[in-house]
């Protein structure tokens, strides 16, 4: 069988998996990895690695794109450039929401959300579900049906009127996640105090996008995810906490730990890179750039989530790209206004800068492991999500879904960016490394200066159960 | 090149890593692993691994062999029999130690442990030192030196009196891990606790083996944990913590984790799966069996240690065999008598039932991941002390060090063992799976039957330098 | 002046505060201590203490008197037969709830609850608030001048369908009080969990009084401490958490201590001497009569709170005093049924038994000190709720409220207390001490045998800003 | 009886306690406490304290006076010079240390220091006892019978080469404070990590007396605080952790007291008005002054400390004066030589100037109420010591000692403080109040403007057993 020749061989690849990094070549054939070894046999296209480091694909599990947002506000990214963006940036898989609305099917979100997506992609894809309306329809027949589906979490959201569950629903809806399997992802911040603040800074005329900062500090974070915890600790089901920015919400997370409860969790660059400061430090427009929720803490914050993800705490590391331009009516000045904070459409673009800002500081600047950013970026999100062993890593039998680093300073420019949006929030960073390849199943679709790819290519996929641990169940 | 015939194929395995699972064959050249593919080409010769497991080779990186102790005492297990029972458990790499005497010089030392190991090992081995004498020329010379030829981590003993260093010693011996990027293992027991308890229980009569456990309070674990992790804070170098016994130690270091320091931790069978009732409910001297240090402790602090290997607080998962006969005087009757517990040598064999041990409670008790499984007894090992990716690893490029594992029920008996101890503190446990197959270096040397190695075949390994994670100093 | 004779001498006590003990006279002129001292001169009547203790008499700062119930539920107590049980039991002042229902105004609660204790005290009172409407009326015009009036601490439900409010509601209440310097107190359990347990064991049958404790586990009442403290960070308000339960909550509490918020917290003796056990071992409806929020938990937990009222944690030790006959259609028999768990009445009496027990088992059983007795039960509850030092204490010109105790062995009879309950949860708990003694105002209510008290001659308190410590108002 | 009159009625005061605040007269007969109350008849001699605070005379229950030192250095206050400064600061009772040496009989350190102190106080006057060597005399006939005769305390030291212990001593002298029910002091500091550290920083030339601060960081405190709380558990008896300067040790304490152990703390105004700035931002030597051990931290350990204070974490607030002039081959210049920190004697003044500046910045600056203020200066160190209630407090029968508290701004200064050093480290400080006059036993010593006390006219006072709580005994 051995002279079945490849369809491609990237020769000389030091291929890093979560757990190793050893030099090879990659044998691939039919968009799958099937040899990985010394001196393979030819392949029908060779690239040769170079002795580069090649990493899987990155899968961007926490990412959103073109969901049906409240007109006039519109996402700047559908499947098409969000994808295309994600591929050039190294990310080979995303799994942005299929967001039920309240009064919705969940059904009707999916289809919808197939209806958006399909014909579009560039990478493969898979559909979180939001759940906003748990009835009892929802929590009996359609999420265990759509769980068997390839459907296999949720996120559940504490804050956002349109979104947010009370505590009943969100047990009720942990309650399925227990009995079929699947992940709850959860959006900690306890809404009550985030109106309450809103409210008197409004009436104190603090409106600037920076007071976006104010009316979600730690403590709002910190006590939706004590609460997230007890709910899933009443439960006994694991959940995954995303977006978690900053010491307080951490050291509940090393609690639950600590207590052996199986609490995952996810952080962002914008934890890494950002601070309060990017919101203006006057009531400047431009900080609406950077509100996102929670919002960016300190610097000292930073160093709290680095080590998080050095150590362990954090599984997952995400994008959290929520695309709005800045400078449209359909983005954050709805209809051509600057308004005020409230009224900003939440979350920032990152989908491309997520891997090379990681690679860069973390790994290059000595704060993790190559194979922890291979772990963080890659193999746990498809565990997480149960896209694993087929996504997220180097082995035979997997996607050949591949990244190809090269090393280099470069600065991080909008211009040079493949989304639709019109601003980076990182703009001006310098990185020291980008992708020089990106391989979706064999396909070279970014070849570090050119975008490669037919639309439409990229497949949806269907999620298995989560594989990062057995579940524990107590008592 | 691909028609150079493999020396070895191992056909069909469900390969493990530390990070992913899936099914391949293994092509084996020249002891090492050169190619993991589907359908590989032929090997001279081939084993079926028939969809079974396969994992990494095991590193035991605490075990004690052949070490000199004070006469009549004697380890039951040298180089040769101690790796035998290795190989027949899974483990192909073992790191035993050392020892300096007081007043020796720690490069005699070290000679003399080659002249005790060299042409007697069937698996490879490498040496930590054991530093019991810190002088000047230590310090300055012959640690930096060693280190250089590859023995770079060493063990500090904060209790027994011929081991034993002072918090100042302790602060130089890490100075030195610092400087020169070696990792320093930490016993961590405060002696003076100990002897004053071990006194009082003496003035008291009580002095049957059941009363080392009495010494022996977690508290004063706890203690030394806690002053190691400041030693090690105070000098800015990470630390592992072996041997950790229950929920005392494991919150400091969790305390550790979360204020950002490299403080990893150990942990071994025996207090998975012994109580201090082992030790003995009445003053039956039966209990010497598992009269070790830490003491194990009870049910609930077996939980925490579970809770600990799933969650990531441990690193490493080791047997710290130590060989002592029961009914010898060389052994646990010194001079053929039933000593008070002070004078009971300190130990349980263990090297064999390590791997099946935690393959069966752990990952087919539904504990752990298999990925974790092999993370904890065989990456991880061989990352921490500089030994991976030639070991701990299934990876192109890799020592062809491999289990295939068998599932089914069986009972240990020390019968079925091959140390040269004459009993196993876990004689009549169940085990649901055991190695059929052990190979070394490509060579079959364990066929879950018969042991099949040639003595001497098992090489010195220098070590290099940690890989667990970059080394984070603070300012 | 001194010549004026007293109307009282209590000779040779052995008087307790919360700070001393020392032998004195006690010399009482209208109704209030003038004097404190060796061989002080003749009183128009005179009390030999003999060497007794005598402390100030009770402040029960949480207890439940003739709060309107939903028909046919009601309370077996009123002011009368409520401050009589207490009197006889060492209490002289207490502090019961003027509840606002839904829709009412909060002013008319206070008239309403005026309209029920006028005229029927035995000893002196003052009114606690619940407030369940927090309508702007209330936040801004009632609550501002009641608290002006002498109504200065109100209470918070964060669960009870007819009482419970939001965490916006939350907010604003404390805000109020911030901004008025009153004392909030706060009921901690989460509603959603409890009412979605409660469902599921409806479901499932499990219906008896025992399962009301299964409805209600730790994590419920820690859950919404930390809830609390956060939404009290906020504000930057202090707080008191009532009738704390164990563990769980106690460590929240410490937590926010550790922080430097200023969280009070109050247990009571459910939480010493009861356990789950005693809401049923099986289905038997006697457990009704333990039925109370949050339930008692074990023994564990039980030596929690000692230690908690031993090292400070605990500010105020209360009866929670809420007087549901057992036998009876207006009591845990509504309509005369067996009723499930969800609709037995929650409260247990226990005006008259909160001094002796603490007195017992924590002054005589060496867990607390006598001063620590006095701060508990009668000078931190004066001070938290602005009556001190009128209230609370032995010091010139306090009030003559005391309690001179007996000690010796006594067994508890519902038969021997002069509450209208037809219980006591404490029925054959034995005690070492007993009030022989109860003078409020001077004059003797209670002389260890006959309740010598007029009705009516209790007189309603105004409460003054708290004295515990200065507010501190961080950043 | 009444119409004997008072030797002494201080008129009009606002009493304060630990307990209770309340105005009243006071009469005096005897030096002692007989009567308070309102309109007391006529004394011999009167005072108005015409609405004035009056508190109990502070007990400095951490000072050090002519303790035997390393010629050339002496302490520069003796019991006169240092009582006199005590009784001006308000101060009534001193508790300084009877120091044994290495080698010295512990009985004979005691006579020797009756020798220092015989008709020299102006103040009454216990001793605590320093054991440095514990041997089987000290711990089995000295202790016990030292402790029978009213030397009921004893520090112990975990760092200084002359005074410091090992564990296994610690652990013996507890046993000693156990069985016998004394009170243990710790020093808490590893004298290993700082002489490390020293040669360290002298090996780098940084021997200026900022470099002192280097030597000692917080970890150093936090490791042997840790170490003392074990050690005291395993011998199941209280201590009392001496001169907490910030979060480090704090937090352990905080632990200990969550786990139901009897550990109490001391701080002093060095760690609440002193950071270690105060000991040089460059390499003047002015920074000598302020060299104590441990340092004093930064601003936010302040703040910490001031949360433990109103927090109840800490027990007692002490100066720690240790009286070493600055310019004075005596004191900080020993041989007249600026020389390395190593060798500057460790310690500072602070005996007058302690109870003002807790007043004014605790109780006038609303950190902490009057009673607090109260229970930490003057009767918790009664109680910790077995003094009171003949100390500590204003109570009838005990002893006559008065601070009448008169407010106004004042800025300290060295000039105007009665101690025989050259230096005040508050030098310059504003304060908000001062003692207007001091009272012991009913002599008015201190007026305001003039000490009038008679040299000799202080007692040496046999201490009692400890009365903070009941000693609780585990398992």
């Amino acid at each position: 069988m051995t002279d079945t020749p490849f369809d491609l061989v990237v020769r000389n690849a030091l291929v890093a998996t979560a757990a190793d990094t050893f030099p090879a070549d990659i044998g691939i054939r039919g968009g799958r990895i099937v040899q990985l070894g010394e001196g393979l046999g030819a392949g029908a296209k060779e690239i040769d690695a170079a002795g580069r480091v090649v990493t899987p694909g990155g899968v961007d599990a926490h990412c959103h794109l073109d969901q049906p947002m409240e007109p006039p506000v519109r996402m700047a990214d559908g499947f098409d450039s969000g994808t295309r963006s994600a591929a050039c940036g190294g990310t080979t898989t995303v799994i942005p929401f299929a967001a039920q609305a309240k009064g919705q099917s969940l059904r009707a979100a999916v289809l919808d959300y197939h209806s958006r997506s399909e014909g579009r992609a560039h990478v493969d894809y898979a559909f979180h579900l939001i759940v906003s309306d748990p009835t009892p329809t929802v929590l009996k027949e359609e999420l265990p049906s759509l769980i068997a589906e390839g459907y296999t979490s949720f996120k559940i959201y504490m804050t956002y009127d349109d979104l947010k569950l009370d505590d009943g629903q969100v047990l009720d809806v942990l309650d399925i996640a227990r009995e079929h399997g699947a992940m709850a992802m959860i959006h900690a911040e306890n809404a009550d105090c985030i109106e309450w603040l809103t409210k008197r800074l409004e009436a104190a005329g603090r409106t600037a996008p920076r007071y976006h900062a104010h009316a979600r500090p730690m403590l709002v974070e910190r006590e939706a995810t004590h609460r997230a915890i007890a709910l899933s600790q009443l439960v006994d089901v694991p959940i995954l906490i995303v977006h978690v920015s900053g010491r307080e919400a951490v050291e509940q997370i090393r609690w639950a730990r600590g207590h052996g409860l199986q609490v995952y969790a996810e952080t962002c660059p914008q934890y890494l890179f950002l601070t309060a400061e990017d919101l203006g430090i006057d009531d400047s427009y431009h900080g609406a750039k950077c509100v996102c929720s929670p919002p960016p803490r300190d610097k000292a914050n930073q160093e709290v989530i680095w080590d998080g993800l050095a150590d362990g705490l954090f599984t997952v590391f995400s994008s959290d790209h929520a695309p709005f331009k800045f400078d449209s009516p359909e983005g954050k000045k709805p209809e051509g206004k600057e308004v005020p904070f409230r009224h900003i459409p939440n979350g920032i673009p990152g989908i491309e800068t997520r891997m090379p800002l990681l690679y860069s500081e973390g790994v290059l600047g000595g704060r993790i492991s190559l194979n922890k950013f291979v772990e963080l970026t890659a193999t746990n999100p498809a565990k997480a999500y149960g896209l694993h062993p087929r996504k997220g890593t180097i082995a035979v039998g997997a996607d050949a879904d591949l990244v190809i680093w090269q090393e280099g300073e470069r600065t991080i420019r909008n211009a040079d960016l493949h989304h639709d949006v019109d601003y980076t929030p990182y703009e001006g960073q310098r990185v020291k490394a980008w992708p020089a390849m990106t391989l979706s199943r064999g396909d070279v679709i970014w070849d570090g200066t050119n975008f490669t790819s037919k639309t439409g290519r990229g497949k949806f996929l269907r999620c298995g159960v989560p594989t990062l641990q057995p579940r524990r169940r107590h008592g």
